[in-house]
């Protein structure tokens, strides 16, 4: 746990540096695999969950008994917890969508814009410990909004060839069209070019490991759009007096846990939470399952003393987090300086696990500085906004003239002469 | 020019495939380019002036000086025309704001979105023959009225280290910063490194050759966003025994003079406006200055003779044109069963040359099929869209036993924690 008392403004860039990632080294591995899928398909794929999942499989399809299975084998609870999830979270992203609205920017030239939905889409998620049918709910439920025909997901079995039923049934809760057991960067790249089973995707969505992650930026190269480049997870606290260190160490161990790649920052502009909001993450910690985790990734983060919460938003803004928890008295006055984060959670009881679980708003948030120019997932990532004219012969009068001196002045003669043959006629 | 008639749908697929393009040897150039910019930085950039402009410069900052002159060299005329044309451009993309709305998703969880501009954007406009001013007013406009705090612009000078005044005039009647004289993939790389005077910037818009296309491509790897992945502009005119061949003709020839790697799709599902559309073509041709572009891309292009309208935006949505244009009879019709495109014109008198110029949408659209899982630029590409939410004590109580269950079913007991935490105090 790193502390800085009032560093200057100097110092401040160094502090927004996210731990390193290696990028090099993972391209190699990624272009082989793409190359493998690409040329053998299914069999590839079969072959890199025997040695990765250590599973044999016949095939990568997961059948419609075992999504049926799915449902029986978890708690009524959770189920009732997912439905309340999805309620909240369709609620949210069902307000996104956008109203056609037509301009007449110009007697007789009519201008607007109408949403279609990509037609494709694929949604990644990720194996290991923690089964994130969360993230199905997160991405789905969007894509089913926006009326995507099809909406694949892809996530690698366990050594048996299973796949965790809350995410199957969370997918089938949330209409994905069909499921399949592969992961990793063979499974960006099954999205990609389309095997004997899977089929291609317009755009993949979806968070990963670093192998994840390279598959997805290399797949914009045949034409995939991805939903963000990603980066480990990561919270920023923002504290004053007014706040209460047990509920903010608790916030900054429930991004810690994450992994051992993940950064928490806290920064307060009094000592005395500075120093108890420190003293608590120590007892927190100790309790915690996951307490390797968290402490690694805590020997990334910097915990931070400044003079304003004025201070501490020029540099949130510096850092633009993924999420932005503001504990501080008046927070609605901060809103408007609030310039770069992912998701904002204000007060002393919006806990970033409501967010990441069943508020509504989407957990899919850009990390690694990346608020700076990229918005979080919702329902526009999930279509394409195609813009529509329709121009009267009136209208046509009306443009002209302006049309054919600008096309004249930049040298493109048919674009003029396609608007003279008409005020001719 | 070749023609197809009625070609089966097996066929389509080969028909819809663009040119193709050469990537693998351009990305050793833009990788030494970006290199050099990134290690001697204004110095880099005077050499390439030189090698590829062949202009001596002294700095890349275009003076105030030069600004105010380019007004003074600009035709009244044209003057007036670009002022027109940003009204209306500005009228279309001013109503894209989106009002704040507040979802009370469960009594106590309110989440809204608000936008905050990228703060800072470089726009990229291309030298070459055809001055593309109205580039700057298409990417400049939105930038403006998404608050963007720093706008810069690189274009490449001629020999004697001039940029077109029209270039000029418009950057600064649009509220461009600064501009700096460089081209091509040093521009992009000036911009993602910055150089002693060119600040770096979070995402670049703008067209430009292969060479610019692949470093912008390059350019994210290093962080920044780019609006879209580019190709060659395109026009697909659909047309029926209502439509009017010589306009037909007279657009399809203003997509074909941009460059020979041009792409124009012509359908038509009547015999005699296909033939006299063709006809058309060639008289027009012989008249144009830039016909030996207009020539060249034609042979790149295609020219088909479908059954109904029905069939034709099959085609279409498979082909997903960067234009398209429905001249057909009832095409209000028609509009729910466009599903892939970047910007649609209707009925006789909507000829692309309107949306390029002066009717008010955006010209920066998605190329190369990309309209199938890209939009257009608008004033959403110059903000990222931020989720707030606030939690009240009641409104966690309503809220937390989902949180908790669903923190647990994935192993997060940390994330449930911060919610118990809470719930308990």
């Amino acid at each position: 746990m790193r502390t800085y008392r009032y560093p200057k403004k100097t110092e401040w860039k160094e502090l927004t540096q996210r731990p390193m990632i290696q990028r090099e080294e993972l391209s190699d591995v990624v272009q082989n695999i793409f190359e493998a899928v690409q040329h053998n398909g299914d069999k590839a794929l079969l072959e890199f969950i025997k040695k990765f999942e250590q599973a044999d499989l016949e095939t990568v399809v997961v059948s419609e008994i075992e999504i049926e299975n799915a449902e029986k084998e978890i708690s009524e609870e959770l189920k009732v917890a997912i439905l309340k999830a999805k309620e909240n979270i369709t609620r949210f992203h069902a307000a996104q969508k956008s109203e056609i609205e037509k301009i007449e920017t110009v007697e007789g030239v009519t201008c607007w814009r109408e949403s279609r939905a990509i037609e494709k889409t694929g949604i990644y998620i990720p194996g290991g410990n923690a089964p994130l049918f969360s993230t199905v709910l997160m991405l789905a439920i969007p894509a089913q909004l926006a009326g995507c025909s099809e909406i694949i997901l892809c996530t690698p079995p366990d050594q048996s060839g299973n796949i965790n039923p809350a995410i199957l049934y969370a997918a089938k809760l949330c209409g994905v069209s069909r499921i399949f057991k592969v992961g990793g960067a063979q499974a960006i790249a099954a999205m990609t070019f389309g095997t004997q089973s899977i089929p291609s995707v317009y755009k993949i969505f979806g968070p990963g490991n670093q192998y994840v992650t390279s598959a997805k930026e290399y797949a914009q190269r045949f034409g995939v759009a991805i939903d963000m480049p990603a980066g480990p997870s990561e919270v920023l606290v923002i504290a004053d007096k007014n706040s209460i260190p047990e509920f903010c160490a608790a916030d900054l161990l429930s991004q810690a846990e994450h992994g051992s790649d993940s950064q928490v920052v806290f920064i307060a502009t009094d000592e005395e939470i500075f120093m108890e909001t420190i003293k608590e993450i120590e007892n927190q910690l100790k309790a915690l399952p996951r307490n390797e985790f968290a402490g690694e990734s805590l020997k990334n983060s910097y915990f931070i003393l400044l003079n304003s919460i004025e201070e501490a938003l020029e540099f949130s803004n510096l850092y633009a987090p993924e999420h932005l928890i503001l504990t501080v008295k008046s927070f609605e006055n901060y809103i408007p300086k609030i310039q770069n984060a992912g998701s904002v959670f204000l007060g002393n009881y919006s806990c970033e696990s409501a967010g990441d679980y069943a508020s509504g708003t989407n957990h899919t948030l850009p990390t690694n500085g990346f608020a700076k120019n990229y918005s979080g997932v919702s329902l526009d990532s999930f279509v394409k906004k195609i813009t529509f004219q329709h121009i009267t012969e009136n209208g046509l009068q009306n443009l002209g003239k302006t049309i054919e001196i600008m096309a004249e002045a930049e040298g493109l003669l048919a674009h003029k002469n396609a608007v003279s043959i008409r005020l001719k006629s």
